[in-house]
């Protein structure tokens, strides 16, 4: 019988009887006395350690048979966390996929390698932007997009928050702006990309993507928390699509803003977007408007670039309050297999000559 | 301009400094003096109140523009709980949509009304069960699906964690299932219905669902958490489907089991399911084996029931750890427009005389 493993700390003074909570609660979720022998041994998760730690704390690491999850993204989150994330005091600290299981995901189309290829950068970071703010007609985010192609922005994205407002409906903006940038790219010799967010109804969801390709788009942005971490899999799978995914992080914080509670943010933002196909992973930087911290960042970026299986390493893109003035300390720090996300900041005076320093800064390191 | 608007506590010291993060965060995400006055005007959210509470508190509240949602539910949960997820110490403690915004969704095909009407039963409460414990072959459940029947038990439904497991595969256990309670229906003159867990990958789901309802299931379990709330939505709005839905809270914990962060429960387990298309919305019952509160479980009853627009009323359905011991109080405590999800505990001697029991109970008051 193959095993994985989901490693839980624990904030309670009764951290045997929440163990054995959770291993029931997350398998058959029946009193395990009345199910057969067979179930209670290979069915349900068996506490391989209970250990105390510093203040009232416990890890707890419970071994589950890979079979429970039929080998399926929406039941391993299930398992992961489903029942579980409604026990007060829980957090899911490390999860341990098994080879096999691991290999049923395909994971993200390009990864590191993939994507410099895709865009032709050798060493250096890539440069990323959004298009703002919502308001803003699909021509005036198509002026703007024009401005940051020929700055040498490598990835334009829209604003997550953009979807089908009345004031550039989502089909009409993805073909305005997407040939805008390849316009752009013919005139200024550059390799830019669009990638439109396709922040829309469940049904519409692929068929929207395969239009944003066939429409020019370079890459696609997805919020598997609004949309389902399984939907991004789906996009990401489809080779009618075959476009690299940037995933942003909305909606997700329920997930790992709570010490005591949730999932560690380095497997909500690394992870669990590997396994879902992202190809880079938007989060917050630490010393932004938002409150993560160097660690948090430290962790989320060595896990996007760890190896889990075949399953492809990824980009982490550090953004949210990001400034031009603390971007070489921020290269410092993430290093150059790193998306750096630059949206307002670079609209504080001359938006083409804020843009064309910041390529400036990391033309040096491609040498 | 048409506005809705969503109300915030905020734990903190900085309460005006979070009120304009907040606006903006969950609007443009751009320096706000940058943006086009007309912008800051009608896009970006306006602070109508902000109320000093005790303890350190702060009520907030922001009206939003209709057209920021782009009448689209992705969209309308990106900006309740997008980015300021990521925000420390901010619960959404109320959302208020305008009638306009209310009627683009369709919500629940038959609400509670509607249900009463399918099952055929006046008065009293609706009585479920899950098929338990992963592990058991597609036949095993159905034998006990047969009992479930002969007691009249009306909602028969898959334990949420059942997918694609190796023990009883989806397909084959739907068939099987669904078979064996038509069939028992004919024996036992009975109305009982089968509701298998669509807890399937993204690509699949639609199409599994409208298989579900071609095998002869009578209605569906969906996984928002997991699947996304939009997907249940194209579910429900699906009239190749067109069964009663019943929701499962499954990783929705993280969204409010923290006192400081996050939304409400009745946000989520009623407003967010009624506008999805949840007939039924299936959350932990007070005393059992979460931690739900007495008052948190009246909230959730109360939203599932009360007015909103001209979305359907729909049934709250208690579960988790509950007892026949238990469910006269618990029909007292909520009233007999609830659905009562007993799963294990049925199993605790004679699984036919307890459900029957169960049944017993509740046709005194159909009368």
């Amino acid at each position: 019988m193959s095993t994985f493993r989901i490693s839980y700390e624990l904030n309670t003074d009764s951290a045997k009887e929440v163990a054995e909570a959770i291993r029931v609660e997350q398998t058959i979720e029946f009193p395990i006395e009345l199910a057969p022998t067979w179930i209670q041994n290979e069915v349900v998760g068996q506490v391989v350690n209970l250990n105390s730690l510093a203040n009232n704390r416990s890890l707890l690491e419970i071994d589950y048979n890979v079979g429970i999850t039929g080998n399926e993204l929406p039941q391993l989150l299930n398992v992961l966390w489903g029942n579980v994330s409604m026990f007060p005091d829980v957090r899911v600290v490390d999860i341990e996929l098994e080879q096999d299981q691991l290999a049923v995901f395909k994971g993200p189309r390009f990864g590191i390698s993939g994507l410099r290829e895709y865009f032709g950068i050798k060493n250096r970071p890539i440069l990323a932007t959004a298009l703002k703010p919502m308001g803003l007609s699909a021509k005036e985010m198509a002026q703007i997009a024009v401005v940051m192609v020929e700055a040498g922005i490598d990835l334009i994205k829209d604003d997550h928050s953009l979807a089908n407002q009345p004031w550039a409906l989502w089909e009409d903006r993805v073909k305005i702006i997407a040939s805008a940038v390849n316009e752009a790219n013919e005139k200024f010799g550059t390799k830019s990309v669009y990638a439109p967010s396709v922040n829309l109804p469940a049904d519409q969801i692929i068929d929207s993507a395969i239009r944003a390709a066939q429409l020019g788009s370079g890459a696609l942005m997805v919020l598997p928390g609004v949309s389902g971490f399984d939907t991004m899999r789906a996009i990401a799978d489809n080779d009618e699509i075959a476009l690299p995914i940037m995933s942003h992080p909305s909606m997700l914080g329920s997930h790992f803003m709570s010490k005591n509670h949730g999932i560690n943010h380095e497997i909500v933002l690394a992870t669990l977007m590997r396994l879902a196909g992202a190809d880079i992973s938007v989060f917050p930087n630490y010393g932004g408007r938002f409150s993560f911290s160097k660690d948090e960042c430290t962790k989320i970026a060595d896990t996007c670039r760890s190896q889990l299986g075949e399953i492809k390493t990824i980009w982490p893109s550090p953004g949210g309050g990001m400034t031009i003035e603390r971007i070489s300390e921020i290269i410092n720090f993430f290093g150059n297999d790193t998306v750096f996300l630059i949206g307002g900041a670079l609209h504080r005076g001359n938006l083409l000559e804020n843009a064309k320093s910041l390529r400036n800064i990391v033309d040096k390191i491609e040498g």
